[in-house]
C-alpha cells in the first residue's frame, strides 16, 4: 500500500513501526463554535481511512486532541457571557453529536488539551533545559533558531517568514519564534499554575505533549487540514523532535485538501458559512459522506447543490443495483469472475493513497457491465458480489441497503389500497381518484 | 464520591493518579463464540461506569484487551475448520456489534493479544531476568514462591491452593505456578516466535503487557466479572507489581456479580444458556439495559422473563411522565424545588459505588412526588425536571423518549381519517367501521 506524505512530498511504501499497529493522530477541533463542512470533509476522510487499515488488518490506535483552551474560545467566552470551560464543553458535545450523525465514529481517544496540563508542562521544561526555548516577560518561546531544520515540512525557510503575522510580538528574538506558554493577561481568563507563572499553554505544545505521552516520540501518521501545515504542524515536528532528538516525529503526514462553496472560499463574512448542523438539515449525511469521498482526500473539493444532487443520485444507482442483488450473505464465501476486475481496480484504487473517487468508480464499472445480465447470475455470483458491497459499504462508511417504508407504513398503505380498491368497485371515483393524487403526493405510486 | 475496591474490601474515594484523568482497563472476551448475556451485564456495568465517570468531569482512558488467541478458540478452531484467527476476527465483530446494539460504546481501545506479542515477550524476559520466571520444556512459568504477596487480592494462600487445576501440569516447580509462555503442542496451531522456542502468550500476560504499554505500571481501575478475581486478576497484580516493583498495580478493583437465570447458574448443559443475539430477538435492548442497571453491579442479578417484564414496565412509567414535560430544554439552566431532593438522591446514590438501584429508585421518587401536580409547574421547572431526565438517561445509556409514529405513517393515517370522514358523511358504515377496526387491530384508536 502506498500512501503520500506532505514531508517527502512522495508517495511512500506505508511501512509502519510496529508491524500491523498503526498510531495515528489527527488535529481536532477548536471547541468555540459548531462544525463546518470543512470540518466534516477532514474528518470524514480520516474516518474512512481508518476504516480501510481497520479492513486490510491494522489495528489503528487513533487519538484526536480537543482544544479546549485558546483565545477564540476566551474571546467567545467574553462575548457571550458563558464561562470559557463550559462553553468548550458545549461544543465538544456537538462536535461528537455531529461526528456521530456523518458515522465518523472512529476516533479512539478524544485527549483535551487542558486534561494533559502536566504533560504540557513537562515537555515545555525539558525545551528550556535543552537550550531551545527561553522565557520572556510574557511567556515561553521556542527558539528557531536552535533548530535549523526548522520548515523542512513546508518547504519554507526563515527568510521567507519575515512577515509572518506573529512579527507583532515583540518580547520575543525572532519574529518566528512561537509561543510555548502565554503568561496570563487578563484577570477574567483560564490559567494554570506553572514554573514560569500562571499562564496557558501554546497552540502547538498540545498536541506534541499528548502524541508523546500516548505514542512516544515517533509515531506512523499525523493527518489534519492543509491549512495546518504552517505553521501548525512545523511547530508540533520542531518541538518534538528537538525535545527527543528523534525524527522524524512522522513519517506520514496525509493532509485533506480545501473544502470551497460554489468556487469560493467558505467564510461567514462571504455569507456561504455551513455547519453540519445547518447541512444535515437539507441533506442525508450519507449523501455528504459520498460526495466527500468523490473526491481524494488531497485535492480541493467543491461544496454545491449540484454536486450534492449528484452524489445523491450516485448512491441511489448503487442502491438500486444492490437491492438486485437477491441473496443472503452468509458464512461462505464465493468468488465471481464479472466481478474479480472490478474488486481489483477498488481495492487497488483504495492501497494508492485511499484514492476514494477512482475506487467509487470501480464500483461503477462493475454496476455497467453486470446489471444487465444480473438474471442469468448464479447464487453464488450474487452473493460474491454482495459481500463485496457489504464491504465497500462498510469501508466508505455509508449503507446500500434501500430504506424500507417501515412495518407501520405498509400496514397503512395495505388498508388504504383495500378501501381503494372498494370504492373503484363502488364506482365512487372521486374518492378513489383522491387517494390516488394523495398518495402521489406523499411519494407512493399506484400501479391498478 | 466512593468506590468500592475489592482490594481492601472496602469502599475507598475516588482519588485518581492524575488528577481528573482515569485509566480503565476492564478484561474483555475471548472471542471463539458470541456473547452472552452474563457479558451483557458486565460490559453494561462498565460502560455506565465510564458516562458516569465522564459526566462528573473525568477523562477516561478505557481499555479493553481482545483475547484472540487461547485454547478455545484452539480448539473451537479444529473442530469448525475456521482457522483460528478468521474465528477470532469474526467473533470479535459479532461481539463489537452486540455491544453497540446495547449502547455500549464507551471502550477507547480494544487491544488484541496478538497485536501485542512484542510487549509480552519483553514482559516475560524482564521477569525471567529478575528471577521470577523460569524456562522449561513446556513453556515459560511464574515462580510464586518469588512473590509472596501472591493471594493479596482474593485473600487466598498458597497452601489452600493446592486442589488448583493446574495441578497436573507437571513441569512446574510448584502446581500454582502459572504460564506467560506456552510452547507448541500442535502442528496446526498459530505460533509465534520467542526466545524460548515457538509458542503463544499464557492467558494472563496479554493485559499486563498491554496495561503497561498504554498505561504504565500503575493505573486507576480495573474491572471484569467476580469468576475473573483468582486466578486471573490475582496473577495480573503478581506479573505486573513483580516486573516494575511498584504497588499497587491499580487502587480500584471493580467486579461485576454473576448473573443466573430463573435461579440457576447458566450453562449450556443446563440448555439456559442465553446469547445477547438471542436475547434482542425476544427484547428490546433498552429493557435488558434498564434491567442490568436495577441490580447494584457488584450483586447478584437473576434474568427472568418477570424481571425483563418488570424493568419494560418501569421503563415505560419514565418515558409517560417524561412525555408529559411538555418543554423543550434549551441553553438555560432552572432550578425546581420539588426536583431537588430526588436529584440529589440520584447523584448520591451514584457516588457511592455507583448504586444504579438507589439512584433509579429516586426517579420514581420523584415521579410519585410531581406526577399529580404536573400541571400546576411552572415552564421553568418543567424543564429542569426534564433536562435532569436528559442527564439520567444519558447516563444510564437509555432514552426516556416515547418512539414516535413516523412521519410518513402520520400522513397516511391523516389521509385514512380524511377519507373514512367522506364515507361516514355519505352513510357508507360499512366501509368507515371497517377502517376503524383495521386501525384498531394495527394500534391506532380512533376518536370520532
Amino acid at each position: 500500500m502506498d500512501v503520500y506524505s506532505t514531508l517527502t512530498r512522495s508517495k511512500e511504501d506505508f511501512v509502519t513501526i510496529n508491524k500491523n499497529r498503526v498510531n495515528l493522530f489527527v488535529c481536532g477541533p477548536t471547541v468555540y463554535d459548531d462544525a463546518h463542512i470543512g470540518h466534516g470533509r477532514t474528518y470524514i476522510s480520516f474516518d474512512t481511512i481508518k476504516r480501510y487499515l481497520e479492513f486490510k488488518g491494522y489495528a489503528v490506535f487513533y487519538i484526536q486532541n480537543i482544544t479546549d483552551i485558546d483565545d477564540k474560545i476566551i474571546n467567545r467566552s467574553k462575548e457571550s457571557g458563558i464561562p470559557a470551560q463550559e462553553l468548550a464543553r458545549k461544543f465538544e458535545k456537538r462536535y461528537i453529536e455531529d461526528m456521530n450523525k456523518l458515522n465518523v465514529n472512529g476516533v479512539n481517544l478524544f485527549a483535551r488539551a487542558t486534561d494533559h496540563v502536566d504533560e504540557i508542562l513537562d515537555q515545555i521544561q525539558r525545551l528550556i533545559d535543552k537550550g531551545f526555548a527561553y522565557e520572556t516577560e510574557d511567556g515561553v518561546y521556542f527558539e528557531i533558531d536552535k533548530f535549523p531544520e526548522f520548515g523542512k515540512l513546508s518547504n519554507r525557510n526563515v527568510e521567507e517568514l519575515e512577515s509572518h503575522r506573529d512579527i507583532a510580538e515583540t518580547t520575543k528574538k525572532n519574529p518566528q519564534d512561537f509561543a510555548l506558554w502565554k503568561k496570563r493577561v487578563g484577570v477574567d481568563e483560564p490559567t494554570w499554575p506553572s514554573p514560569w507563572g500562571d499562564g496557558r499553554p501554546g497552540w502547538h505544545i498540545e498536541d506534541t505533549a499528548i502524541t508523546e505521552y500516548y505514542f512516544g516520540p515517533q509515531y506512523d501518521a499525523h493527518g489534519g487540514g492543509l491549512d495546518l501545515i504552517f505553521p501548525h504542524h512545523e511547530a508540533e515536528i520542531t518541538q518534538m523532535e528537538a525535545v527527543s532528538g528523534k525524527a522524524p516525529m512522522v513519517k506520514f503526514w496525509l493532509h485533506t485538501g480545501f473544502l470551497n462553496v460554489n468556487g469560493e472560499k467558505m467564510s461567514k463574512s462571504l455569507n456561504n458559512f455551513i455547519t453540519i448542523r445547518d447541512l444535515l438539515k437539507d441533506y442525508a449525511a450519507e449523501t455528504f459522506r459520498f460526495f466527500v469521498l468523490s473526491t481524494h482526500y488531497r485535492s480541493p473539493i467543491d461544496f454545491s447543490k449540484d454536486s450534492l444532487h449528484q452524489s445523491e443520485k450516485s448512491l441511489d444507482r448503487i442502491r438500486k443495483y444492490y437491492e438486485l442483488l437477491d441473496v443472503s450473505v452468509g458464512e461462505d464465501s464465493f468468488e465471481c469472475e464479472a466481478l474479480a476486475p472490478h474488486k481489483k481496480e477498488f481495492f487497488d484504487s483504495m492501497d494508492d493513497d485511499f484514492n476514494t473517487p477512482k475506487a467509487i468508480a470501480a464500483i461503477f464499472g462493475l454496476i455497467n457491465d453486470t446489471k444487465n445480465d444480473l438474471d442469468s447470475f448464479s447464487d453464488e455470483d450474487k452473493i460474491a458480489i454482495k459481500a463485496f458491497l457489504d464491504d465497500v459499504a462498510h469501508i466508505l462508511g455509508v449503507s446500500f441497503e434501500t430504506e424500507e417504508v417501515s412495518a407501520g407504513s405498509d400496514d397503512l398503505l395495505d388498508l388504504i389500497s383495500e378501501v381503494r380498491s372498494e370504492l373503484r368497485a363502488n364506482k365512487q371515483y372521486d374518492l378513489s381518484d383522491k387517494i390516488r393524487s394523495d398518495l402521489q403526493s406523499l411519494g407512493y405510486e399506484i400501479n391498478d
